[in-house]
């Protein structure tokens, strides 16, 4: 099925990822105005309130992606049904977050054929680290600014993640009981994708394509559990099968 | 009392702060090694582990600050006795934040006379904005990238902050039960000092001056609620309450 794609689609379709990816990043830290930050008149297609941003930032996507596939995306819904591949996007990851200036939002872009995920990237809009891995690769990052080094993070982990975790006390009860810390930073893909720093990360709630393809591609050599309301992913088995005993009592 | 204090030192003080978070800022993206972010043989005078990050931190603050007062530092304690002025500091706060490299940890710089606080100082090490306010002058900000206006956030509030919710899940379970989102994303000054951008901020644990007296200053504008257990902070009285009779049953 890869022999299907071209080297020069390949190619083109992380460029083309990377430079939305770019001009959205430049836009935030350097055109950003009080009205992005209203609704606007549209209710996305998710059922979700959108932000004048989110209209921006996927009107971007669009410009740069429309030629590689059927883009489906939160706000617009699918956009085109005759092309061969489909892309699918968070144009705002953790839109909540960016609209009360917690800085830790971004995006994300899945590329599928035929149902199956091609390439996962997960732009992270305050850092400027956009973290991919596409066509069975390595995963790579592309820094727009002189960041951090992405793999720098201790081996001897200390965090879990759990996204969402305000709508499920019982299992922050749970976690408690057995003495498990987490944070709940509030930008999905984000979180997900950088599963291998952290002991794991859970997310609660009705699954949705947009929000997880892009980061379960990046992380496809780590360990998932995948419901219609829990996504988990961990690097080590024991914390794996800790979390996953909780999830389901 | 202020009286006491010259212009030449308050401009040369705060002038000192910044170049401090900014060749902090600097290290971080451009130097950081690996063994950075092992553990020191040393434990921080506060009982924490303390990693080596955390001691070249705490050294640049001392090399520029030490003139100004007696520091006072999570890490070495009590550096000297014999000024006018001490300066309590946080030279990593989200330490278990930095070594995970979830992107959300900072610095934070206290200056008091006569154990009352004139100036406080946070600095998001991620994207380089440091948020001051200092001799009662209004809150400003200093940005070491271009970066997001710091002013522009929804004047809907959508969210919360509940630092260390994970050790509370009691109070998780209240806050659910009045239909309160919030965000636990670990980086304590980080969070109250942008207090103004979110419904509230809590933060529950054994309450250290380290953590908290820069953030403090910098809302003291805002309703505040403080045992030795907790520290509240909301602009909005009814939600202030809220939260209040939450914690306190």
């Amino acid at each position: 099925m890869e022999a299907l794609i071209t080297d020069l689609y390949k190619n083109s379709f992380i460029k083309a990822v990377i430079l939305a990816n770019k001009e959205i990043f430049t836009y935030i830290n350097h055109e950003l105005k009080q009205e992005d930050l209203n609704y606007s008149k549209k209710i996305g297609y998710g059922g979700d309130k959108t932000l004048n941003i989110d209209l921006i930032a996927e009107n971007i996507f669009i410009k740069y992606l429309e030629v590689f596939g059927n883009i489906y995306s939160e706000e617009c819904g699918r956009l085109s049904n005759d092309k061969k591949f489909d892309i699918i996007i968070d144009p705002l990851d953790g839109s909540d977050n960016f609209s009360s200036n917690l800085p830790y939002y971004g995006t994300s872009v899945a590329l599928l054929y035929k149902k199956k995920t091609l390439a996962g990237f997960v732009c992270n809009l305050v850092n400027g680290v956009l973290t991919y891995k596409a066509f069975e690769n390595d995963v790579k990052f592309e820094y727009f600014l002189k960041s951090r080094n992405s793999l720098l993070s201790s081996i001897d982990k200390k965090i879990g993640i759990f996204e969402r975790a305000y709508a499920y006390p019982q299992i922050c009860t749970k976690l408690r009981h057995e003495n498990i810390k987490f944070r709940s930073p509030g930008a999905v893909a984000l979180s997900l994708c950088d599963a291998k720093n952290y002991d794991f990360v859970l997310f609660a709630a009705n699954i949705r394509e947009f929000d997880i393809l892009a980061s379960l591609y990046i992380c496809n050599d780590l360990f998932l559990y995948k419901t219609d309301k829990f996504v988990l992913i961990a690097q080590n088995k024991q914390i794996f099968n800790q979390i996953k005993e909780i999830i389901k009592q």
